[in-house]
């Protein structure tokens, strides 16, 4: 049990009012041995993505905090973004990083999940390797019709009833969705093109659930601050679906188009890896190691015992 | 003072003996507070190049003893090897990594040239920012002709008399060039090609000294054993020549001839910024910084306070 080391990225609906913001990571901040290490808001989205690094404990206590925070400031109801949402927390996945199995996130999954209904009253869903249910493990079914469907089957629909706290959702928060899952990265990427249908279709093409790359969800999202439109993805098993790779098939669907790749976004935290295993296949590197980087050989010299 | 790290990369004449490789590290695994991060002896060029961090003074002990290792085992008058040398321990360059000051790097050479000298016999030379005549601060200027055209210059003409040692060589261990720089990229670019004659020229194009980029070193050299050619190049300032720039600048020289790149390889360590740097410019990541590595996270938190 000693020096475990979980990452934890909870999502909550909000990305546009500073000050809400502010508050919400304050309790991040402020409890000791939960590390924030990242926090991103966005706009178009109108939400907030947190990464957390610390001991189980000390994170499971700061969320509680936060989300009541959250509770008191977001209103589904009037909630308007273009990332799907079932809650004003919407989302928080336990992630094994140090010490720790996947089976053990599960367990704190769980017990988290009954704690959290008990103190703020929202109903939790449990999905990834946390579902009890095993439709549950895929998060859009969960998330099927979002907050506004969501609010009246989790009421008169058996089959949608929460994991946790009986029928129906909270009348301003909705319900959250708690879980253990391997370590996903968030990427986007922009396109030089307004048609919403180009990178709807491109999302299609390289996504999973309609036959592209098995580890790869993605919708197709307008970006109409910026006159762009963008392929929004999580990459859930960045070992098996390579960056690259993703980026290469879809500026090769892109090119049916004549549309064109702007940028690329990864949205939080990227294990060091998933970079290296891009870098190396573009730069043709043959026999490329992570300990032939100075400061993944400092971090095995020091340690993490503490 | 306090808790101060370099990285050193002595280079010794010697990659084909396997038994004399192991004997020449022995001291830096042996050493307390010497880490031995890498080591990669390579047969075409004969040549072991080793990857040291730690504080000074560990490193400094451990590089006299594994330098009174290879004066035994290395006889400059018969060694053959595909990369230029002047000596039995070639260079021994001292590069600042936390907590101390390029000019502390070139106290810490000057110091170490007397002491070397005294203790082993080996005249020293001085290069780069520890260069105490500006035209030696270029490895070329000193390594020309290499050690069959030295031993007799370093005697007869006082122009080329090292640093320390009066005049002339060590009979069979040649010179030592003892320095502080940058941190270096020792990287290679493997082509399709038996032509010595196509890398040569691509490095002409690609290095400095022929008006390519400026902080690119370069030679063409054969691998006859596995019947390539090599553009074998130290990158030393990584920050403003990029890898990826300078890989797609090969690929583009070599286009010319119908040659093309089979692979790439970083010989020793690397800082993950320069393969954050290439990683970003081929998947074009937007807003991206190392702070998003969960490790490069990891290593603030710990801290290397040890």
């Amino acid at each position: 049990m000693a020096n475990q080391l979980i990452q934890c990225v909870p999502n909550f609906s909000e990305g546009r009012r500073s000050e809400v913001i502010e508050s919400i990571i304050g309790p991040f901040k402020e409890t000791k041995g939960c590390n924030l290490l990242d926090y991103r808001a966005d706009g178009d989205h109108n939400r907030l993505v947190v990464t957390l690094i610390g001991p189980p404990g000390s994170i499971q206590d700061a969320l509680i905090q936060a989300a009541k925070i959250a509770i008191d400031h977001i209103d589904l109801n009037t909630h308007q973004g273009g990332h799907p949402r079932v809650g004003a927390v919407d989302i928080i996945p336990f992630v094994p990083l140090k010490n720790i199995t996947m089976d053990e996130c599960v367990a704190i999954s769980h017990a988290f999940g009954e704690r959290y209904h008990k103190e703020t009253g929202i109903p939790v869903y449990f999905y990834e390797a946390a579902a009890k249910r095993p439709d549950r493990a895929r998060l859009e079914v969960i998330r099927r019709g979002q907050y506004e469907l969501l609010k009246t089957e989790a009421a008169e629909n058996q089959d949608r009833h929460p994991d946790v706290g009986g029928s129906g959702l909270h009348a301003t928060a909705g319900a959250t969705i708690v879980g253990a899952r391997k370590f996903l990265i968030a990427f986007n990427v922009n396109l030089d093109t307004k048609d919403l249908k180009v990178a709807q279709t491109i999302a299609r093409l390289v996504r999973s659930s309609s036959g592209g790359l098995c580890h790869v969800k993605g919708i197709g999202l307008s970006l109409e601050e910026r006159g762009m439109t963008q392929v929004s993805m999580n990459l859930v098993d960045y070992e098996k679906n390579s960056l690259y790779r993703v980026v290469e098939m879809i500026r090769m669907e892109a090119n049916r188009w004549g549309v064109n790749i702007v940028e690329t976004e990864i949205y939080g935290m990227i294990p060091v890896e998933a970079i290296l295993d891009s870098a190396a296949y573009y730069l043709q590197l043959s026999d490329f190691s992570a300990k032939q980087v100075v400061e993944m050989s400092l971090l095995d010299l020091v340690g993490l015992e503490e």
